[in-house]
């Protein structure tokens, strides 16, 4: 099979996720804070592509409490219920709600995917689950892509990181895997760090970023690996969770 | 300064490069190709985009020899004089030659440079007086950005790899620097190969291809660091060498 990583949504041409179970990664912090509502109870996540859509959905939901969550450059959206701070996305916040989603390049990589048989939403905190499920699809053969949502069009370097760590299990798992140059790279880019993912995203331009943002608490959560163990499945323009709702 | 790399020209941005020294880099071949023909005494190379507007731009030329050259899946365009082996740009064949070139992604990725101030072409060959004069760059504060032509809008390893040992050579050499994601990536990728040059494109799969192609011999040319010192400068739509021919 094949294990195809783009470093960015612009590296995919037309017809090239056809048939292929995806990962989307954008671990500061779309990914991670989707994980993370999933597993504190939200019943769905919709992403759209701005903060007219999100607020032109929410009129087509009666009788279901919806939040509001986004950003544009870091910062929560004027009159949303919350940003993109995985720490806002609590059980309190979220819980039965359904979470309607705009941020800069994660709902934007979501939203790029055409053709894709299978959708998946991954991150450190939900490493290990989402891995196995790759595994499972690589061990039936079937074509794997991993998007990095990366930082408006270019390479970043926690989502390759990440990707990597994602490459590098598939790849110890299954039997003849056709990997392209960016998961080399990407699988490359995880060795070097190793566990310290702390120092990847110190060494990221966007994890500075938000650490001189006042975000530094968004990078310790985003760098718990399998804190939130859930497989978000992205299917007919929403994000919900494989298999039942964590017991608490 | 900032030294940005793009993994592939697709990363670009409208407006990204404008004002910037730019280092366009397509290892396998055809930035090593140009270097070639330029150290062996072609009088200037013109990158275009078709076999068609090839054969249409060498009808401009009178009184001055013109070779056309150029590839498509590797191989020779029919009715060419040449593809795209840098051991085809022998002095023989191409001294005082206008050489008219068209390939899959080197000159694409020359063609989709815009507003650059000083574009130069870089490989191995020619990789301690490229890397001499983005120094020189660098100490005045410019900003450079490398440009991998990548394979067919995706990442390919042997650029990013060529791409990070210019960043390292830039990186020891001069002041205040901010790299982008992408540049430190690739410096990660050369320090990790170090001076194996064949095991990068062992391992990338292009070179696989190449290989595979009976273009070996290409490879191991490919590799040779320094083995043909000229700074080729694309300016006005076509690339002459800076300085004076060398002595024979």
């Amino acid at each position: 099979m094949r294990l195809d990583v783009f470093v960015s949504p612009r590296e995919i041409s037309p017809g090239e996720l056809q048939g292929r179970v995806v990962a989307v990664i954008d671990v500061l912090r779309a990914s991670t804070s989707i994980a993370v509502a999933l597993d504190n109870g939200a019943r769905s996540v919709i992403p759209v592509e701005s903060a007219e859509a999100a607020i032109a959905t929410s009129k087509q939901f009666e009788g279901v409490q919806v939040r509001l969550a986004g950003e544009r450059k870091m910062r929560v959206i004027p009159g949303f219920d919350m940003g993109n701070s995985p720490t806002e996305f609590t059980e309190e916040a979220i819980a039965g709600c359904i979470v309607i989603t705009t941020t800069t390049n994660g709902t934007a990589a979501l939203l790029s995917l055409q053709g894709a048989t299978d959708v998946v939403v991954a991150s450190y905190v939900n490493y290990s689950v989402v891995a196995a499920m790759l595994r499972a699809a690589a061990r039936s053969d079937v074509d794997i892509s991993i998007v990095c949502a990366g930082t408006e069009g270019h390479f970043s370097l926690e989502d390759a990181a990440c990707a990597g760590k994602y490459v590098r299990s598939i790849g110890g798992g299954a039997g003849s895997i056709t990997a392209n140059d960016a998961a080399r790279a990407c699988a490359l880019i995880d060795r070097k760090y190793g566990d310290n993912i702390a120092k990847i995203f110190e060494d990221s331009t966007h994890g500075k970023a938000l650490a001189e943002a006042g975000f530094g608490a968004d990078l310790v959560f985003c760098a718990a690996v399998d804190s939130h163990p859930v497989v978000p499945i992205y299917q007919e323009r929403q994000i919900t969770r494989v298999g039942p709702a964590r017991e608490r």
